[in-house]
């Protein structure tokens, strides 16, 4: 990772995102708390498009529409609406006639044809979009695209999230600069099986079609598919990736496909961190797997239970607890061969007890949960296996009562 | 379940348990709290065992060693010993000797072969047994050991629980008395693949070992596999069930499974309603589902829902949750087909939102969170999928602070 930080750097927030793409956030009068709710991504002519969405059963309309109109076109999409306030999922056919006004609409005020135009919500599961609001200020939202404008956009798609999620990267390659954009919403609702969540990347590197699925896939699987909040896939979780631009030759791909995995991870572990009522990010790092899919698939399991997620929250070095999460995954291993660390402290040694301090592990744990919302704030469980050589991350966060709070006292 | 309740009787707390069983427990000073600790349990001869356990990768040896001595004696078990206070998971050799050693004693002390004894473990993992305090205590067991005096067995395999789980069952068959027992301890780590709890069923017919391996995974399926407190699997799960007694006619073995059914499914639901932080039971009925085992998976993925569990919890009635579980369990079905309703009341109609009066939802679940234990206090959440002609039902509870207290204040 620090081999590829230093060929990536990052652009401070503000200052200027991927050539030839524009952004747009305003308030529409979505949400009740008359906060930003409405945003748009413009992407240059030749764009490349891909996406990736929920698999949960249970889809909104807008998650087939997008699914559908980027297979229809191969990638050649150009714009993205996105509203948050309601997820427009379960709405029926009302839901799906709102979806194709909207784009309609967005395709007309731009020019575009509407097959060309993508729409992604986010709220609350079963309520209609307000589509007068949304309508009405359609050529307002249009007004508002400029480049640089991501922060706008990165504001308005945001929910039940504390803090925008966003990032940008550059570099240089041969001579050119080139620059990596993303940026997301959470925050409940987040579990494999795809992004659950709203992400958006974008890129001023062209990259042809089935390159860029294939990169975007492996960016994904690292990343957004490794995290956990509360084990719970939403209906209308969509990452949705635009390139466009000169093309690069075939040899610098491996480094295009670095900085999305810098942009994917970096909003993937944003997200977890800002969990719902959340106080530090959770980082399982397993090592010495047969694959790196069993890796990460037993480190999401520790992510997600309950039971080491409240041991973390309590700062409770509960060590069984985590050996039992791993059980769980479904991933052979041989206890009498693993290591286990909490921070900088082993607990286990081949399987047998170390000699550690709990107090001091407690104290490790605790400095994390300071009230302050910080990315620095891991709590890091390292779990090698020694019975292989693949390895792999996955992030969560504690759970706390304030989770639970959140979710039995609003409807969302 | 009405019909077969109606051929079962209820015995009474503290009345006769099946013929020829003797339980006892004490307190042998295997908890901090000094309460009761230590159970045992004594079939007559030619009794008939089967078990099921934990599928965890990672097992508490004494697991592996009632396994290994089920299956190498056919099922001929005598007596079964269980501790609450130190789980001995995690434990390495230590823990296998101290299960050895307990088990020896406990045959030698009852004129039985060693390996006709069984041991099953509950409480902190990685800690090992006090065995010095069980060892000694051990005469004083023996000594208790009476017919009928299983309320005091179901007293001492009890850790966080709030409440003894016991049920008794009799009915007549062709003139003859039969009885079935049942005990078992939550409450925490309550999730599928196998009992996730301890539980002991005792029973006065005689059933063949073949039978009753199938009648007793078959009763499993619709019960302890059914429950969910918090997704979470332990490393000492074990579901016993002794048969011993006069055999009867091939015929009546369908009534022994009712009976078997029973006891299972009321041990269950006990064990959910008593989930730690727990207010009310949750139980989910999936209608019209293409198999049986589907309808289960779905009734479980949404009652194994954090989102699910914290709306019950705030009387909220958010269908769009439910939905969103049911399209996350991984079970096709067809959203336009679906009825859902909580409680009598009716929410989707044909996959269409229903006029119904949300508040009126919300009191009926408020009545059901009155913080009082009762097992009346449930909410039932109805989902006909209008697919097929399967069903199942699955059991959980609500999520509150009181299980994020719970679990990150103690170390369990």
């Amino acid at each position: 990772m620090s081999q590829i930080e230093t060929k990536w750097s990052f652009v401070s927030a503000g200052e200027e995102t991927p050539c030839g793409f524009s952004f747009a956030g305003i308030a529409a009068g979505l949400k009740d708390s008359k906060k930003k709710d409405l945003a748009l991504i413009l992407a240059p002519e030749n764009s490349i498009c891909s996406g990736l969405f929920t698999q949960s059963i249970v889809r909104a309309s807008c998650v087939d529409i997008c699914e559908q109109r980027i297979k229809k076109s191969s990638g050649r999409i150009r714009a993205i609406l996105i509203n948050s306030g309601q997820a427009n999922a379960c709405t029926g056919d009302v839901g799906i006639q709102h979806t194709l006004t909207a784009t309609r609409e967005v395709s007309k005020l731009l020019g575009l044809n509407e097959e060309e135009v993508l729409m992604c919500s986010t709220g609350v599961i079963g309520i209609p979009i307000k589509l007068k609001n949304l309508i009405d200020n359609l050529p307002n939202l249009v007004k508002e695209l400029k480049i640089n404008n991501f922060h706008n956009a990165a504001e308005a798609i945001l929910t039940t999230d504390l803090v925008e999620k966003k990032i940008t990267i550059e570099t240089l390659i041969e001579g050119r600069k080139v620059k990596i954009s993303g940026f997301a919403k959470g925050s409940g609702m987040i579990y494999p099986n795809m992004a659950t969540m709203l992400s958006f990347l974008t890129c001023d590197v062209g990259v042809e079609k089935e390159n860029w699925d294939r990169m975007i896939s492996i960016a994904v699987k690292k990343s957004f598919n490794a995290i956990s909040v509360d084990g719970e896939t939403s209906t209308n979780d969509a990452f949705v990736a635009i390139n466009a631009g000169k093309k690069i030759e075939e040899k610098f791909l491996s480094k295009i496909q670095s900085g999305i995995d810098i942009v994917c991870q970096s909003l993937a572990k944003n997200i977890a961190r800002d969990g719902e009522g959340a106080n530090c990010l959770l980082e399982v790092l397993v090592e010495g797997a047969k694959s790196n899919s069993d890796a990460i698939k037993m480190a999401k399991s520790i992510c997600n239970s309950s039971l080491v997620k409240t041991a973390i929250h309590g700062c409770d070095p509960n060590w069984g607890r985590i050996i039992s999460a791993a059980g769980n995954s479904g991933i052979e291993f041989k206890l009498d061969l693993v290591d286990l660390y909490i921070g900088d402290f082993q607990i286990l040694q081949r399987g047998k007890l170390n000699q550690f301090d709990s107090d001091k592990i407690s104290s490790y744990m605790r400095t994390k949960m300071n009230g302050k919302y910080l990315l620095e704030d891991i709590v890091l469980i390292i779990l090698k296996l020694n019975s292989g050589r693949a390895k792999g991350t996955a992030w969560g966060c504690d759970l706390s009562k304030e989770y639970v709070e959140i979710n039995s006292e609003y409807t969302t």
